[in-house]
């Protein structure tokens, strides 16, 4: 992972002549005046404690203090946050960055810290785009960023179709191992690549396939927390309608309420391929109501994804105007989806529209260090309508 | 509703001979020695404290203090609570029964309730079988039941597939309203006929069609809570990954948190009829088998219920032995459903066993007033698997 931009340096992207024609002429955007900041203009403070308690829980190599190591471990990804980088500003790096190997040795962090009045910020995949990276010093003698790439469990139950897993596994490792047992958790947002288990439920993760497979947050069985005052088991039946449901106080939680050591998740079956295929819809309207009657009536697919029209002029293939949708099919095309999209005045457009988004279905935040580069500023937001 | 039993007296069942003759001769049951004692036999205290500030909130017609309307607010329905309520044991009975007209007269009630140090015990349809009804008076000065009864609102939002339901419609009510615009909830515990839908949210209730329809809370999109701090107004979208989700600790807080006033749910397309068809396995396993096929892979008709051999036996049609399943589907029969079922090993055994079960699904709470009478201890368990 870059540590002032997203993923590995050999897939950065340029952009596409047209677009950049387009952000000069048309929007006047001009690069950066200040180019990113190299790693060794960046000044870091010397760490504001004495790490040593930390190195007797978790051993000296577990306890990381090289200015890379904290600059690394500073805040997440969003635009924001890569601006700052960009510009060298370091206050929120950590003291210290801290790689506990065992659920015991996050607690005894987590007393030690409490102890001394350390703030202890849990890491997964250092993806977040929401600011749960982002410490609150005040009040604090320091900041521990607790990396948590080493809890990297596996323990599959086929025959309930659930998994344990460690909060630091990485989700493609996830899928792969879970592929070799015919499995899939079916959760694939933008930041897949990158992002661990621990964070995807610390987030309240949301995926490209969500609509078919529910967000992170409902497919967890049960969460294994550790916490100041010590372990909280969550979750101890598949279903249970007995009292609140304190799981849903820890997803989301973005680490503020303790640290999540260990997720069970419900699997899907894995299909043998994910089918994409295109539709155009006249306006924006149409298609909003062809796909709120497969999201109300069914069936639904894995995906169903409409842009706007600018979008589909900007990105899309040639669709003669109106908004392009693209649909992802488990195993093949479903013929009753199909029906209903025709029914509500959809065009079939072939596979090629839905290939290509699955080619790029990773890649905005690629492309988003590109425009960053070109002195254009891009955000995701997220909406939701029934 | 019967102050020491279940429903409408007119409805009561007796038990059949051979149970009867089961009963007495197998397992040496007899009749209790002490009858049910009547209403006039039970004495109640006067109650503890004013109620004069209760009546300048919701008028004093809305203020009860009669002993019929105080027995008919003591606890809930479960075997302890009627045993309880049959031996005149009213130690739990409520001083007051309030019935407050609008959300806001709630949060004037909890006001001068908590400066009166007085508890306050929210009453919906008083199906509860988990104590939820139970007031624990230590500490307070006196206990009211607030009846929610007149909180009875309706909206609907046909395009969203949202209805907005006041706590205390009863479950026949809103289906009733709901089913002349084609839409349902899909939820039908044991106790539809007696229950409301601020006591299915604050209960966290699972019905006979959960498996097609999720539980209760899962069709939940809002909560409006009346506590002694303000109002609260969970659920701003109609899905949300940002931060915990607040509603689920109200969820199955069985009223301990806060009133719910008013619940907005997800609604369901109302099929045109049920079908239910029953099945034959050779043993429980076999059974359990086959309808995990269908829980894990699809499809999942409304309904999916196996009894084991000994409640077949009991209960069921003449099985040669084996355990039954009933299956519901909305509008009818699906051919993938039963294609599943039989190559599970399962027999189709026509109509008549699903339709058996369909007619005796609410009569489960009757059938144990005929068992107490008849001196049989009956309850309810729940349990769940993968």
């Amino acid at each position: 992972m870059r540590w002032s931009g997203w993923g590995d340096p050999a897939h950065a992207v340029s952009l596409p002549p047209r677009l950049r024609a387009l952000l000069e002429n048309a929007l006047g955007v001009r690069p950066p005046e200040r180019p990113t900041v190299t790693l060794d203009e960046i000044g870091l403070p010397a760490p504001g404690f004495d790490p040593v308690g930390l190195g007797a829980i978790v051993g000296e190599g577990y306890v990381r203090t090289s200015a890379e190591d904290r600059i690394r471990h500073t805040r997440g990804k969003s635009t924001v946050d890569l601006l700052r980088i960009r510009a060298g500003a370091v206050h929120d790096a950590p003291d210290v960055v801290v790689v506990p190997g065992s659920h015991d040795e996050v607690l005894a962090i987590l007393d030690w810290c409490t102890r001394q009045r350390i703030a202890v910020v849990p890491f997964g995949g250092g993806t977040s785009v929401v600011g749960g990276l982002a410490p609150d010093r005040t009040g604090f003698a320091g900041v521990v960023a607790l990396d948590l790439a080493r809890l990297d469990t596996f323990e599959i139950d086929p025959v309930s179709r659930t998994a344990t897993l460690g909060a630091g596994l990485r989700a493609p490792v996830a899928e792969e191992l879970l592929a070799a047992q015919g499995f899939t958790l079916g959760h694939f947002p933008q930041s897949f690549e990158y992002a661990t288990i621990g964070g995807f439920a610390a987030t309240r993760s949301s995926g490209q396939y969500s609509v078919r497979y529910g967000r992170f947050d409902e497919l967890v069985v049960a969460l294994r927390v550790a916490t100041a005052r010590g372990t909280v088991d969550l979750g101890r039946a598949p279903r249970s309608g007995a009292g609140p449901d304190l799981r849903q106080l820890f997803l989301g939680s973005e680490g503020t309420l303790g640290v999540i050591t260990e997720v069970t998740v419900r699997l899907h079956r894995a299909p043998t391929r994910y089918a994409y295929t295109g539709w155009r819809f006249g306006t924006f309207p149409d298609g909003v109501a062809a796909l709120r009657r497969l999201a109300q009536d069914g069936p639904v697919p894995a995906m169903l994804r409409l842009s706007d029209e600018y979008e589909t002029a900007l990105t899309g293939p040639t669709t003669d105007g109106g908004c392009l949708a693209v649909v992802a099919y488990e195993d093949g095309p479903v013929p009753a989806v199909e029906a209903v999209l025709r029914d509500a005045g959809g065009t079939p457009l072939g596979e090629r529209p839905g290939q290509d988004w699955a080619r790029g279905r990773f890649q905005g935040p690629y492309l988003r260090d590109a425009l960053l580069d070109a002195g254009a500023f891009a955000e995701t937001v997220e909406t939701a309508t029934f």
